[in-house]
């Protein structure tokens, strides 16, 4: 693991996630970007191979007939390539946190980078993991929605409604710092997920956008509110606002899709849920596990249903995704190809995004494309 | 009342809410545009003064002793403008269904005329009735929400899914027929509905739009689906979605309000509830009529918390505060402070909103300012 | 409508539910059991033929040519049967407020009386007109639950929490002594409703029941809280709760009925919704007037699904429906056999509840049959 | 472990929970009671150290300088016994599922052994460790619910609404078999469940019950379902109800506390709320860290508000307790005070309540103590 460490919010998260299902051994980490904290934060966890520099991580581990298979990139953005870059480039599989880089031509060379490598690289867009979001995926595929006319997705906090970045809150401090988080500020951090979330459910992709982002915190450096309106391929149209200012909420991420035949809507608050209303029906709640919820739901589920999972299960799906790409990759075998995770292209689309976000805004609200 | 005989199905609503709390008595009516279907229906409602012409029965009920005080107009559109005309300018009131009229300079001339007659004219904005919709707008001209920065408000039905208008159902039949409806589909029957919940609890002022609008259902001549994204005078930012084509939604009209200090969300088909989040605190219901419900609620509340008023208690109460206002008027008396419904602002407004949808629509999304 | 006056509080409810449907005119009434408030009552109210005496106003309105053709009994419970002999030995039907009376014996006599009149006698167990109440009785009927085994019923409030019959309150005052409310507290003012409504959406019997009632409230003179096991005839099984103490709870009357084909859940505070779960599928929430929702939940509906009916729709359905069996009388026609109101038998039926509940908690919860 | 191989369902459950926090490595079991199953379950698992019987497992692990410290016992109900006796005597801490044993004397054995031998002994009433039932429990334990007056709790499961244990269901084999299950069916494998979570919020004592238990399906051999009226000490009274035949429930165990002071609610599908609501004020929405919820559900979350928790979280919260009491216990430190766990207590109560349940039923729902 690289970054993660003493006062780090989503590191603690990725070790849970790659314990939970047994598939990954911590072993090695360079937990943070300041030697002693690196150091000291190896010790709290008990990690046997403490580095004060992922470079120096990259190059000995692979050196090691038992050097780390795969290494989690937990930084924040703008590290993201760097980090990546070091372990790739020596056959080191990447499970890197979103957004996957702080800018889009980072995210290119990145890209063309880690598919020259050949390895396996997944990237923490931990809410695809989510049962009934695969559930939901089923149902968009199989036609069971008929066709897509309107998405709705939003996804809204609170935690930014005040300038919490300027008395030193750590994530608050690089989250709003265009130099380390992008130039988008809620639209990276989280508009990102929603976006991606959107595709995955729907498989519809983005023709353009138009976008108008606020920056309501007296003194913030980037966007907490963003207001965006969607084109899709094909014609379908949507609408996505992402908000860290929208008092009351906590990590309302919503996701709403009508066609023809039926709609969903999914809460990933309430995650276990999916409300399924095919034209002309009654409503049905589709719990995970439960009846109507099919296959692709059951094979990332745990338990029965109506004992809820959570965020904590949702992220390992994505780690346990990996696990069986890597496994597979190791023993020379034909990947499953049930594996679904998010990889590579998923980032390019999320940094684009966020790139016509800020551009379009830019521009008045003008409709711009993804620079792909 | 003129318009809602057979086959109509606001008019019933109306007499409903008219009858609901004893306020008025339905004596007159030209309840169709088809002679022979106004004096049937009036037949069948036991209505003593039947009339086959609106005009006639204007200049009729002007000269009698026990004449009208007010007419009820709940026709298509097209029609409130020529209607309400004959009426107010004999001095009768009026209460005409949304939106004012179907087109914008139509709507001004009306205004100017009602205004220079001096009648009453309130308009059927009917969900700003709602209880909980008055403590909302409460709590924000009190401050608790601080200074408001964003709105999300949306209005989402699939009754019109399909083209149920080629097969003759009489409420598609005109509702998607831009002479009739106005130039904007779902904009207009339903969005101005959101548009004017929006300004009714917030107090804000539109600046600008941009929209997207789309004609999903193949062969519809209005729009049936929008997406519109809001500047407000002061700052404040919106995102507005109209819908009749979102599989799943009955009448799925829901208001949030978020501020510096305390967000709220408030949804039609729950009304009883209101949900207020102060900044750091937890979520509270607010009940109608129950603990921290203020007295605006009380005020336009019939029985306890905890008994559910609805649709029409709420569309009556439109009409138990135009009666307020005519009786103080029919009395000399000033009108009680208190008293509030929409009126012709609102209605120039919600005409101004569906034009500028339209013609920002046809600009590929510009921002336009409404043409007030 | 006899009852109903200054500081009452269910009188009102009656006369918006009389008037909601334009069925009734209210022109005649003794409000209050003093003659001062009962003749200024009227007057507040405008009716025109005013009484001091129910017994005065009955013989009277016998002897107009345009008398009353039926009263609304709306006073505390002792004064039921009283009133309604006065007016039912006069042929004038009678619709009153529930519990039928405030002892057993009374309520066999009142229910002979009123069967030798040949009056039609509706008692407003108000929460049997909720349209989806109506259909979840049709679901039964149907077969649709499959064998019912399991009821769970239960009616919870707060609002004699703390001993305000002690500080006057009106409400709290009559309904906490036992004179004037009967030997039950909870159980005769709430607890009468939850069973006759496990009753009336089942169509089960009551063979026996087990109680256990509570006086939480220091010197509460009847019961604020009540535990009651039941057993049907049949074998299902049965728990009703019914509570003035559990704090948080406003009007919280709640039905869960378990077959072996499917199960319904059905919450008064949101009364548009049923959730309809069939053995082995997805939870549905069939809504009033929408998809699966049948007849017999739309000839007591007025407005399309998603533009919600409450408690005074509810309760105008019990008038409505009375009126129609009064029509039908009048008419000498066959009554539609599809209107369906509680009657002498449900007031009889709730009676000795609250007597069984009250003679098995005096027994230390021993098992008792109705004494019907 | 023992138990918890092929076709078991709570051992994955346990081995998970163990799994999450990283206090504990799983490093020898005996996973089935057929020997041939036992080694290929362990092999299955990876387990290094597998055993075919658990006598020999508790041995010869006792004997190992790097032998196990804790056993996770994961068997049927009448196994728990034998087998936490051979462990605990050789002072290996025990993890056991619930119910303590199938019948009331042997759990006094087993208690008395377990007290006499000083294991840490856990009993994974894991409903527990949810943090907002540990938030609920602050609530009652500060007194800001007051004194409390009503229980109500429930445990609604379907599973069982067929006869499947007739055609080879392992799980519902052996929990409808009073042999392996123990003489309560329902009561035993969730009414224990129901029961736990009650006392453990409220700290109420068990007075006496009165249980009507049925058995619905044809040719079940225990109670599925059971309807239970509960006088605590002090004053307070409860209903308790658990059904493993309630069409449409999944896992429905669901608590909610009325005191003078306040009210709570909450329900384990959607474990990340708590409602409360103090007397005369709004309900509250209180979320697992979010506003309001204390440090006693802190200390047993992982994430951020918002970031639903689930099943699998609370009950590694015992396992998390538990090491926390094993690893003060090996380093001779005392224990921290917060560390709460539930033990021989909590599975004495739970054996007699089933106990009391049976005899109560048996006796026709007379009130009986449990036999403590």
């Amino acid at each position: 693991m690289v970054g993660g460490g003493r006062d780090a919010f989503i590191g603690a998260v990725h070790r849970i996630a790659a314990r939970l299902d047994d598939q990954y051994e911590l072993v090695a980490g360079c937990f943070s970007s300041s030697p002693e904290k690196a150091l000291a934060s190896a010790a709290d966890l008990g990690v046997p191979r403490a580095y004060a520099s992922f470079a120096d991580m990259a190059a000995r581990e692979a050196r090691r007939k038992d050097g780390i298979e795969a290494v989690a990139i937990v930084t924040p953005n703008h590290m993201h390539a760097p980090v990546a870059m070091q372990f790739l480039k020596r056959g080191i599989h990447v499970i890197c946190d979103k957004p996957l880089t702080a800018t889009l031509p980072e995210a290119k060379r990145l890209a063309r980078a880690a598919e020259a490598s050949g390895v396996i690289f997944a990237l923490t867009h931990n809410y695809t993991g989510y049962p009934m979001i695969r559930h939901a995926r089923a149902l968009a595929q199989s036609g069971a929605l008929g066709e897509i006319r309107v998405v709705q997705v939003e996804y809204a906090q609170d935690w930014l409604a005040e300038p919490i970045e300027q008395s030193g809150q750590k994530q608050a401090d690089w989250r709003t710092d265009p130099a380390r988080t992008g130039a988008g500020g809620s639209t990276g951090d989280i508009g990102t997920h929603a976006f991606n979330l959107a595709g995955f459910v729907t498989g519809l992709e983005l023709e353009e956008l138009a976008a108008d982002l606020q920056r309501f915190v007296p003194g913030r450096r980037v966007d907490d509110n963003g207001h965006v309106m969607l084109r899709y391929k094909g014609g379908a149209r949507g609408m996505l606002w992402c908000s860290q200012v929208a008092t009351g909420n906590e990590n309302a991420l919503r996701l709403r899709v009508y066609g023809t035949k039926a709609g969903i809507e999914w809460a990933q608050e309430d995650p276990n849920y999916l409300w399924f209303t095919p034209l002309g029906q009654p409503r049905q709640r589709i719990t995970r596990n439960g009846p109507g919820a099919g296959p692709e739901a059951a094979r990332v589920s745990r338990i029965p249903s109506g004992h809820p999972e959570g965020y904590l299960e949702g992220f390992a799906n994505i780690y346990a995704e990996a696990a069986r790409a890597i496994i597979a990759r190791r023993d020379g075998a034909a990947a499953d190809p049930a594996i679904t995770f998010p990889g590579l292209r998923e980032g390019l689309e999320g940094v684009a995004f966020v790139d016509a976000c800020v551009r379009s805004s830019a521009r008045n609200g003008a409709w711009v494309k993804p620079a792909l």
